[in-house]
């Protein structure tokens, strides 16, 4: 009763308002409209809109322009942004271009941001050439099988909202808003979902259609019902999976208001992030640059590769790692880094070659012969020496061109290379990345925050 | 021309004399006398001296007294202590029982150190009850197939001294005598053995009668000749193995009288070890105890397990261990540990349980849900927490009962229980362990002393 009393409640939150759903479609008609008439291209409204599964107060609108498929690729660009740019002027003035896997166009019309996305009007999922072609068969898919499940949709949309898992671009890696469909579907509510995601375990396989083609290794594999060789959920990541997971069992035993609205966790001042630091007594550092001129899908897979290598780096070199993360702003990404080891001693315990490895054995004794604090010495059968080290000190390797030796992404390179700052202990709290630092030295799980919130009211 | 000159050097300096050869016979003739004379076991020289292999100034004379094999164990044991003891008391006085896999009695005539050993006279080596019948097959074996190298072993055996790798004890790990006597034996001099050594790698099988009956794993293997099932290099440490074959590398290429009179390394005084230990910017750790009351060869490896075990310990929380060594004293033992990390943050990331792993999941989010730095968190579908770390200080760390908690040996816990001592930086530098802390820090291979050496006075 609890329960169904709480969800009744979240939907009266949102649920879209009949004037809200009047609006979207009059500004979807009257889009549609002109790509009809243009008589290049058939109108088709996609993505949540078209499902009846966007939750109050979205503002995103996705038309599809579907061309005849015997066209070019070059030809359906350069006739797609065409009409799009067209349609675009006409409607509102405002055309901004933009690019996933092709280019599409993005406007503001009415206080909705729309999306004029060109593809192919390919008569079968198995004939489509790229995905943004899939897009329309999810719509289909979805369309005819999603029933009077709407409302569940909406549901499992903002709990995934609440946990911090929704949405399937490279930096959350959770759940995509066709993902929930499909789930809903599967399960046949959400009720249903929470029941079986709260004892999930990687490795669950979800097919609707029983036409898998191809083996995956996610944690979640959920076979497209257009596509048997892609699984729905491959970016979605293990932490993600087992949050949902975490949450999905928290709500099960004690459901309440917060798993869809969920307590804020506020940013920390400069003086109590300072505080905070100090009690933990280690050492953090923070690489500051430029974020590279690309769509975040490039440069989030390039920030995290950049974030593991240099912090590799760190640990080779002694200075131990606790816990690092990243983050991309409009204007500029940050490394973090958390040492337990700052400093360490002038000595450096460093292997040579085995005795019995001819020259190269006669030729470490020769050059470590002096000027070592000790050794050469002989430990289970090669040589060692404790010589000076390089870097003393993990502030001093940072700043030195060290992390620019290591293997980051091209773009995180070439603007590294350009310039970084280095920030460290209470300096990292700096502007932009208040919030990012914050939640970093205060990370939670989202069901321990909302328990620990409840704890602190009540 | 070299080489042979310089051998020849210390052949004049090694060979014992006529009156020290003639000497330790008559006392050997006298004891075998003794011997005989009781009627109850026949007396036997073993050892260097009944094989012309002892070294100028050497002391020690092996005398077995072989008895009816047909005798029980403790009969044996019995009668020949009395026999020793008896025989031991009316030539000196003085009377030593010692034991080893079992009891002889250790007593001094006329400036020698001679051991009286019962063993069974079995005429055959395959019919050996204990190791200690096993000698005098040893000694019959070298006897007959030594000719004229017994000088060859002479000065394979200072070389060994010299480069510190002489001596099959556990502490030493190196060359026993008998090992020795059967490397010149089977390469045929002493510059074929350094030949062949200069460029040993482990894996090197020596079977002189070609009756191996049992694989080996260790890095030289001499086939026992009179057993086909023991190898006689088995407590030859990969380290010694190593510094063999650099030694005779290096006198290979470089002959000199160095190579058997070592350049002596002196002993820092507490002065010069403060400032080494300055210098290097390590944190050294000194464990000191009582030596327990048994023999070198069982306390030994109880030595090494338990500063591999404490080193462990150091390691896993987070004071990451440079080098350690022990010694074994008298009366005291001491643990060294060099440390690159002496103190660490408050903050301490610990791992959970995965989030399926039901109630252990459940148990460890509320059981850690408040008190922690961060936490609990989910990284890769387990929780996290950063806790308050134990032990922030490594000194702190060895001076709790942590050590007495990880796998000692039986003696040595026995003492440590009794008490320790931590002694940390220059105090490491303490009363019976002056040699050994400057070694450990001064640690260079055998050869490197010795260029290093004549570099200095070049």
């Amino acid at each position: 009763v609890k329960r169904q009393e709480c969800e009744e409640k979240v939907l009266s939150h949102i649920t879209p308002l009949r004037e809200e759903r009047e609006h979207i479609h009059s500004v979807a008609d009257r889009i549609i409209g002109a790509v009809n008439t243009s008589g290049k291209a058939k109108g088709m409204i996609a993505g949540s809109v078209a499902r009846d599964t966007w939750v109050r107060g979205d503002r995103d609108l996705d038309i599809f322009m579907l061309f005849d498929p015997s066209m070019s690729r070059e030809a359906l660009e350069e006739h797609g942004m065409g009409l799009a740019r067209s349609i675009a002027r006409r409607l509102s003035g405002a055309v901004v271009e933009k690019y996933a896997e092709h280019p599409y166009v993005n406007t503001e019309i009415e206080g909705l941001s729309v999306d004029l996305v060109p593809c192919y009007a390919v008569d079968n999922a198995a004939r489509i050439q790229s995905a943004v072609d899939r897009t329309p068969f999810h719509t289909l898919f979805v369309r005819e099988h999603i029933g009077d499940l709407a409302s569940d949709v909406l549901l499992l949309k903002q709990f995934a909202k609440a946990g911090g898992i929704y949405g399937s671009d490279q930096m959350t890696g959770g759940f995509a808003g066709y993902l929930c469909e499909l789930l809903v579907i599967w399960y046949g509510g959400f009720s249903q979902v929470i029941e079986a995601a709260s004892s999930w375990r990687p490795g669950v396989v979800i097919d609707i259609r029983g036409h898998q083609s191809k083996e995956f290794e996610d944690p979640l594999v959920v076979v497209d019902p257009v596509d048997p060789r892609r699984n729905v959920a491959a970016s979605l990541t293990l932490t993600r999976f087992a949050e949902f997971v975490e949450f999905a069992h928290g709500y099960r035993e004690a459901p309440s208001m917060d798993f869809f609205f969920p307590p804020v966790q506020g940013v920390l001042d400069f003086e109590c992030f300072k505080a905070a630091l100090g009690e933990r007594g280690t050492y953090l550092y923070a690489i500051v640059f430029s974020t590279p001129h690309t769509i975040p899908d490039i440069v989030v897979p390039q920030l995290r590769k950049s974030l593991a290598a240099i912090a590799g780096m760190l640990d080779r070199y002694g200075f131990t790692v606790s816990r690092s993360d990243c983050c991309m702003g409009e204007a500029r990404c940050m490394l973090l880094f958390e040492l337990l080891v700052d400093s360490l001693p002038a000595l450096k315990r460093h292997m040579g070659p085995y005795i019995w490895n001819g020259s190269n054995a006669d030729d470490f004794r020769d050059k470590y012969r002096n000027g070592t604090f000790s050794g050469p010495y002989i430990e289970d059968g090669r040589y060692w020496i404790d010589i000076q080290r390089k870097h003393t000190s993990a502030g001093e390797l940072l700043g030195s061109d060290s992390p620019l030796k290591v293997s980051l992404g091209k773009h995180v390179m070439a603007s590294m290379q350009r310039g970084f700052t280095l920030l460290s202990g209470p300096g990292c709290w700096t502007e932009g990345f208040e919030s990012f630092v914050s939640g970093f030295i205060r990370k939670q799980s989202p069901l321990v925050r909302i328990k620990q919130k409840r704890e602190e009211i009540g």
